[in-house]
């Protein structure tokens, strides 16, 4: 297809789309004439990727084409190369403390091992210091409990990933980067939501009259 | 205690407490004479929330103060100034369709119910169409997944609400506000760590010689 029909089906004006060209982020068509090129299904999946991370995760152009790099060369260790390509998610937190000794604390104590320089320990690590800062450190007991619930939803998105036996090595960073992009929004906002409609649900049921109401006819 | 002791004990510069002062988030210390007044420990705390909110949270400033205006004068209705208090904090998500079609139908069919104008509900709406858009609809029992998790973690957290029994409702929606925001952060770094540190394990087991190094003395 045409740049422009391209640009249709991705939902981006035409400049866009060349201006992710120009970026890098976007491989070039193959060429028609001297003035056109002719685009697959290939760049429009690119195109949905990088939208994903640009405007839905509010990636700078710099850091997607750090992700779109390692997808695109992996290299031969596929540990590194999604640790390279979720490495270049936000939030981009620097700790007072580069040796994290909060976040490295817990995780020993759960048998956890994620190796040294990562950037989610150094994210963990910030958070941690952010409820303490605010007088509400959080108790190991409670974070143990977060660990086994986020244990049970990393679990099974660990075992989806690379399930397709046919699934290359791109594909399968591509998987986590999105996977860990789109869903950490939903989680948030199911978080939120589910809030809601306990506290709701308590308020009714402590409101007064509420147990008249349901027991007698 | 004086303003500059206020300050130290907060972490913060003086010239910035004073800012919150000036701007209504901090309440005026008592009067000792025209030009001192003095500070104490609910002040100290009040710092810790602001804290919270503007530099771990990211609110800006007019929204950090439609929060604590939910604390202070949180009016008959806890229900209500605890919505309108998580209702200012971000992500600032606009829907394409007010209706929210995708998260008013999956917590339908979950038996969930938040009302009508839910900041939370456009969130959902919003991170399921960044979903979608990226050609990935998370299906409908991967989502009710999600949300079981999330209940469980939800569950914990709206009963440790209010159970002092001596808790004031300012106490409780000041609980909520940090609990949400605070808290946001701490789960998104454990997913990321948990996956990293299950991709560890996984890439372990698969190298080649593994079990050959386990099993053979």
């Amino acid at each position: 297809m045409k740049i422009s029909a391209l640009a249709h089906e991705a939902g981006l004006p035409v400049a866009t789309v060349k201006y992710y060209l120009r970026e890098g982020l976007l491989p070039a068509g193959e060429a028609t004439s001297a003035t056109q090129a002719r685009y697959d299904d290939r760049h429009l999946h690119r195109l949905r990727v990088i939208r994903a991370l640009v405007e839905v995760a509010g990636l700078p152009l710099a850091r997607a084409k750090q992700v779109l790099a390692a997808v695109d060369e992996p290299g031969p260790d596929p540990y590194a190369a999604v640790a390279r390509a979720v490495e270049a998610l936000p939030p981009y937190a620097e700790p007072a403390d580069p040796a994290c000794p909060r976040a490295t604390a817990l995780l020993e104590q759960h048998g956890l091992d994620v190796g040294v320089g990562s950037t989610a320990l150094t994210q963990l690590e910030v958070a941690l210091r952010g409820l303490e800062a605010a007088g509400r450190p959080l108790d190991p007991e409670a974070a143990g409990r977060y660990l086994a619930d986020i244990r049970s939803m990393a679990e099974r998105e660990v075992a989806s990933v690379g399930r397709d036996p046919g699934a290359s090595l791109p594909g399968v960073v591509e998987d986590v980067v999105l996977g860990t992009t789109l869903i950490e929004p939903v989680i948030l906002a199911m978080r939120r939501v589910m809030h809601q409609a306990l506290y709701r649900e308590r308020t009714e049921r402590s409101r007064p009259g509420h147990e008249a109401d349901t027991l007698s006819p």
